[in-house]
């Protein structure tokens, strides 16, 4: 029976506010008409205030974060370039195959699932590569398989120190506009992300900021490419126009969904997705079970992988979620099946929904065997959330007096 | 701020299926082009089957219930006829206004808030009314104000055994399509509902259902009426055109309902909504609380109206819930104000969504100073669902072997 | 065959704006809920605006126009009261029928359909009057049967220079918001208007602006009245809250068509109805057909009523115009059945609209046997909205020189 | 101002249908759910019907009509291959041009814009590769610049008369779903589409099918890419699950266009778009003007290229359209800008929607200073669909008969 809402956890795509839906709720329109500019000229202004850049250049290709990654790498690089990878989970895994069936020599660094950029290595790396022979150094900032946050500050500061000039690339699929992401501070060349994930759209376009340090490589990249090329993608974003009929509705629902982040304010965005992912761990950890980050620095404010009591399969907790209660959990995915699941938490969320997560896995748990106790993970993200909405209130009063 | 989903849990307006929502979303169309009918007569057919009613004729005025009273009244009584009345919640109450203010001969039993229809009593009354001066019985099915179903069963049983003929008229706003009704079964005169309850409409609809015996007694009536009136409104059910121009919209939003409706079955909606409902009673005992409907009989499946202990103000329960966890829960009307506050489940609800409810209801009881122990009444009600779920399933199962 | 958009000429449901369908594309919302207000409030402030009102009270009852016409007779009059009506159409015909069914004593003066209000003979009568018998005076301010505007401001110049002090009731439902209309400075009492027609809405509000002698004179009025009572509805305008649930969505697409109508200028609105209400008839003289609207100073701008030639029958080109061409021309009612069918030109509507509907008149109008000439009114039409534009935009930059 | 409808007539995006546009507007789902695959297998069999083919396998990339474009040369051909190409307008400018940056040995063959594919041409230099250098023979099938439709199956007979094995590829974004189009019978093995046009969707999904025989050379084909390989994006098709998330709220589209197409036959379709472009051009005929399309076997269906007087600017036509008329035209492109506007007529159209575009155009041709006759189009045109109306239904009740 399929009455009332379905709760969506997975990580992405997310949930998607009644004013972003309305918003693309349109009839089509002629993309070379005079006015259209009117709408896609300030996107790319915007967009720029996500990635915390001033310096970079946007550009949204019809596709998805995947199709960001080529974009990435097919623009700046040549075939034969050294790059620096690690891998840790599912997506870095992706982003790590892709570089090689697209040419490039990847010196990749397997790092243990649940772990996060290995920073030292790295430092390590490239202060041996004096000949500068590694060209783009890759973090997957939000490890969306294992919910691991890395470090890019790290990984700049490692760049800086060992005086390397290497492009830094970011996947911030999973985290721009959710977790804090500096594109300029952190010195990062090529920022990627998607419209379903913090952006709150479906999946359909996939947005990349480049630096000017990318662009200059860009002049001296020979890689084949068409479809996700800068030459033609750069029109966009001087001119209003694209080069091929763009999804508008998604264009008009990333003008709603830009509008409700900058009315909320992008840094209370953020706060409010670690009020929310701390709410979800403090009922993890009020069940007794772990999550797959190790270590807290990891730990990932827009998804939770929980791993499972031993005696218990994860996709048992999934399956359950999905048709008895009208959840999705992500799965585990690669090496983690079966002992991880996931809950989303980022995008249009709120406590409650957040509690509604927690009190959907404790059936499923339990109906997969676990001898988690009922009601104890809701309780003890309800006490977490009480006291942080209060913290709050008292905040907004001492400003106000 | 005004992130993610508002959980409505006020006894109406609903939560409004997405489907519904998108069978709305129409342009506008001549009512009177000639495959106008093709929409609007299965509606009228298929309204019997929720009324279960073969030989009564369905009015649908643009309105809301409380105009489907006033037709009601208007088109089958006189001015000056005693009907026998009783009030024991705010729309009960109302109900006697209306029909005080349209001249009506009221006979009102003042029961406690918290029980209902004084069956005995209205037998008493009937059987010493030797010269049938009483010409309509009243009876509001759920007092949505108290959370309190009646017996409508009973009071035909009355009626019978007293061999009287006065009309029986029923409120079924909050109880039609969600809780147990029987028109011909109950013999019932004049049954009325609305749009926004468990037909998970938007307002705007207030529809009635007549017997043979009401029909006669309307051609007696010579009370004034226009817009409400039997006789211009018979039409749309005989011809599909309607006098004036119909809500469009919630025409089709309805065949939508009633689609969703029929696909899982009528008495699967009822029982849906008992089960719900009894997670959320657990929920509250397990509190410690109460209900304000006194006894079990009495206990609603659409909404249960939540006593607070002494020292609580509900209304503080309820700013709470709207301003900290964008809930929206019922207010104690009138003579139960800041006594009771009332979590509506009806509608397009399922358990996830009822635990929401629960958990809200803990943090805004707790911020308001109860002491009601965090994550008791979601723990409770989740194992009630997650037994009635493994009841079902295992019941399916045995029906498939 | 189905395909493409359905052309909706009918005057009334008319057109939804893309906004309005947006805005209406609502979850429920809790209609107690502290910030409902916030909703419901400038929506009153602004429709004073609509009915040119200072000092009017707005009334919004989820209903029809129909309704609106019930409310502004049973507040303000009592049964017996002698009232002066006109009839001359389908609407002004049934407006004296619920009149006559709510128990006033109608002096009705019947007219040729095609002539308007007879302001003269209401002078006469009113001037005969002299003991003040008559309480109101009724006027159709547009009959839409027959395309008909009569002179408001001359049945108040009636009223004044006989010195008469009965109230004026009119019924604006296809004229206010479309075509120039003055509660204050024509001193109407009762103004009355629904939302499927220059509000650009679906049908379900009625809507209605009662002046301070109006409420003068309600709190004379004994006539029974419940759901349409002012006395219950005068609170949504003070407070914001509704007796009874209110169609909320209707509500939000209302605030979206009065920004529309404000964003373009109310009387730009009005201006452009002339604009594209001119183009119509043009094309229909050049038919060499005549409108029902018998003189110039009744044409209306929100519908035109077209005489067909005497061997067509006019049900024929409507029949045509709908199953060929899917065009919903409006039907002559009544006594002009057959003899007129009518193209609605009201609302949401642009100068290629209007061609299209008098192309697609064309040729329903030749299938049925007329031997108009293909494309003639279509290029009358075209010459002047060309010309008008050309104007319009000299003007501007006069304007801005 | 902006009242009512704009009236879209480029030639894609097109025109959505209302059910399309509901279908769309979905809350966002798991696209790894158990269920999802109920949701996208039938996709992939239907759209063969729609390829007109039994054995080729079809894939769905979020992206482009450009982007299949790239991943049918991408996942065939190698670096180097020779491939033999024809360039008429500014879609088979643009393909030439992939080609020849994705590294391809283009051997291109200009035509006057106007004419189609040099089908003698083709079979002439066919005959001349005894050595089989060709790899690729390519086809736009209707050039949209132009509105030119190129004879495929004639390109097919010149490669089986010479019996060449080059694979077929065809371009058929802007008339596969709208113009006769039979993957199998004509052996195309590489057929491309987008959602916007026939499909009547938003821009976002480039689809394409492979026949066997492009699957066999896609074994060979060692051309880096990642995003667009058939390798990761058989398994949609296979499992009903993506290697990354799809945009779902196109697949729901897709899903309800599909429905409407088949609902009203493929053949039908195809029909209408005759009947509806036949009308448009005798429309333009009678104005004295002519196509784009020099010869009537290339005229197409799905748009016209109308080439304005030798005194007249065609940009003025299309802003006269845009900004006075509300109506969107097609541009000239490149080699035809300034001489060229272009009438979209494909998708969810009908009679009256294309006499509206010829009604709109003649009063911006006029304003642009041509001289044409005001509603000669429009006249010309009604009679056209009046006859094939009648035609249509005489046909029908021959047929009850």
């Amino acid at each position: 029976m399929k009455n009332g809402t379905t709760h969506l956890f997975v990580p992405g795509p997310t949930n998607i506010p009644e004013a972003v839906r309305r918003a693309m709720n349109v009839s089509m329109q002629d993309m070379r008409a005079p006015d259209f500019p009117e709408l896609v000229l300030p996107l790319f202004a915007d967009l720029k205030r996500i990635f915390k850049t001033d310096t970079g250049t946007v550009f949204i290709f019809p596709g998805s974060g995947t199709g960001a990654w080529e974009a990435a790498i097919s623009n700046t690089l040549n075939r034969g370039d050294r790059v620096l990878m690690s891998r840790f989970g599912q997506f870095s895994h992706l982003w790590v195959d892709m570089a090689q069936r697209l040419g490039l020599d990847v010196e990749c660094i397997d790092v243990e699932w649940g772990e996060g950029v290995p920073v030292e290595e790295y430092q390590r790396r490239l202060s041996d590569d004096k000949g500068h022979k590694i060209k783009a150094v890759f973090v997957t900032h939000n490890e969306t398989a294992t919910g691991v946050t890395s470090d890019v500050a790290g990984v700049r500061a490692a760049l800086d120190s060992t005086g390397h000039d290497a492009l830094l690339f970011v996947d911030g699929v999973s985290s721009i506009g959710s977790i804090d992401f500096r594109m300029d501070a952190w010195g990062v060349d090529l920022a990627i992300t998607g419209s379903q994930k913090g952006l709150m759209l479906p999946a359909g376009l996939g947005i990349l900021a480049a630096s000017e340090k990318a662009l200059e490589a860009h002049k001296q990249s020979r890689m084949e490419r068409c479809y996700f090329s800068f030459e033609d993608m750069k029109a966009p974003s001087a001119t209003g126009y694209f080069p091929y009929t763009p999804p508008t509705q998604l264009l008009h629902g990333l003008r709603a969904s830009l509008d409700l982040i900058f009315a909320e304010g992008l840094d209370n965005v953020i706060a409010r997705h670690h009020r929310l992912a701390e709410g979800v761990r403090r009922g993890v950890h009020a069940w007794g079970l772990r999550l797959c980050a190790k270590e807290e620095k990891w730990w990932s404010d827009t998804v939770s992988a929980i791993v499972v009591p031993e005696n218990i399969d994860a996709r048992h907790v999934i399956a359950n979620g999905y048709a008895r209660y009208r959840t999705s959990f992500g799965a585990g995915l690669s090496k983690v099946a079966g002992r991880v699941f996931r809950i989303g938490h980022l995008g249009d969320l709120n406590e409650v929904m957040c509690l509604a997560a927690l009190a959907s896995a404790e059936m499923s748990l339990r109906d997969a065997g676990s001898r988690i106790e009922a009601g104890s993970g809701v309780a003890a993200a309800q006490e977490w959330y009480r006291s942080e909405i209060a913290r709050n209130e008292q905040m907004l009063r001492d400003r106000a007096a």
